[in-house]
């Protein structure tokens, strides 16, 4: 175990700016931080770059979790370093390194997926995703212009779920593409003349289905390549739902 | 119209304090911000106690509102005040002074009504409240420890749905019992061994359905007086849904 006092030292310094995504692109490491992050990753045997916590948190990771706290890359810190790395009021002061797993040359060519166009709200893509990992979903696809995963209001919202379920950033007209050539329906959620309301569509048991920007729905494009539109019908004097909730009652209505 | 151009005016002081749920409580009046907000009360025909804007923003109010400006309720702001005013990074610079209206001896007689035990975060609460407005539902009865509807959070998440539909802090085994002895079927979400899937409950003309607490779910009386529970069922790794997804997608199974 290393032990490390200073705000000011080198390494905590530089994982200090994880919380930005520049940093996280430029080292393709992120932070995950509390206790049900730090579980989630064990569970899923992700090997950690490095393990930080105060002395009562690697006490705990020790005592609750059976981590092995010799060896260099686990790091004991102070509270002040604590509360420096944390993006949260409150922190548990446990926090893991690790590399940003994106798999590359994914085929879409089986189950159901959600497909991201362009969204802007880090809670939003991370609440769509736990979503998507609880309704049984195989992954959720993020166009490249989507907000970044390893935000960590996304991860917050996320709660594990990137342990549970593919996430893959990729042009969406590819994966649309590649979806239809396996024979499985791309829907989009949008409300145009075409579109049909949610309750007449059947469950599938393969799909891809596109949601769109919060501000700006799904780009025209995108539009254009999916083989049915769908809306969740407003039956009050609401204009709209909450993105999170829309794409949470479509992604149940197919699960 | 009135000129304030310090934000040490006392009218504004007082305004400001809107902002403390203690101090709504003490006058029975809240404020809320921004135009989506401001049409939504305009085309409920709610009577502000004062309307605030700055050039702009009143310009506005009366040139794409056809907002009166003349009188002593409405008061021109410098933009400082705006800023003093908003709970928000970017104000949009226009306020209404508003009577909170709780309806009192309310008969829960019909419709169907979602009845919040005891939720705390205002931005779920105002999300659930926005999605039993799209849903077509009669209102939301909330336990009166629920958090405060008046929140600029809540306000924020809620879209003006204050407007269109009843919100009535209630105790819930009152409003439960009165529901029940009208045959209105009352449902519990929550999981134990009684509890039934959300798919296998059918639709139903009439309803009260009860979402409890983010952290410790529907209290143990509450449950006790509810005629069926039921969950959504997790297929994926997910330990569980965000608060505001699972009751959207609950409320819309019924809607």
């Amino acid at each position: 175990m290393q032990q490390i006092s200073s705000v000011n030292n080198k390494l905590i310094k530089e994982l200090a700016k994880l919380n930005k995504k520049k940093y996280r692109e430029d080292t393709g490491m992120y932070l995950i931080e509390g206790f049900h992050l730090f579980e989630e990753a064990l569970k899923a045997h992700r090997n950690y770059q490095y393990l930080l916590g105060t002395d009562d948190a690697l006490s705990k990771a020790e005592s609750d979790y059976g981590v092995d706290l010799s060896g260099k890359r686990v790091i004991l810190i102070k509270s002040a370093i604590a509360r420096h790395l944390s993006s949260t009021k409150n922190t548990q002061a446990i926090f893991m390194v690790l590399k940003i797993a994106q798999p590359k040359n994914f085929t879409f060519n089986y189950g159901k997926w959600v497909l991201l166009d362009n969204l802007a709200d880090p809670g939003n893509v991370g609440t769509i995703i736990r979503t998507a990992d609880a309704a049984g979903f195989e992954g959720v696809i993020l166009s490249p212009e989507s907000v970044d995963l390893y935000n960590p209001k996304t991860q917050r919202a996320m709660q594990g779920s990137q342990f549970h379920i593919d996430l893959v950033v990729s042009d969406l007209n590819d994966a649309i593409n590649q979806l239809q050539s396996y024979d499985i329906p791309v829907y989009a959620s949008m409300l145009d003349q075409t579109a049909k309301e949610l309750p007449d569509f059947a469950k599938v048991a393969q799909l891809g289905l596109v949601i769109g920007n919060e501000a700006h729905g799904v780009s025209e494009m995108i539009a254009k390549a999916c083989d049915e539109k769908l809306y969740i019908p407003i039956k009050g004097q609401a204009e709209s739902l909450n993105a999170a909730v829309a794409a949470g009652i479509m992604i149940y209505h197919f699960a």
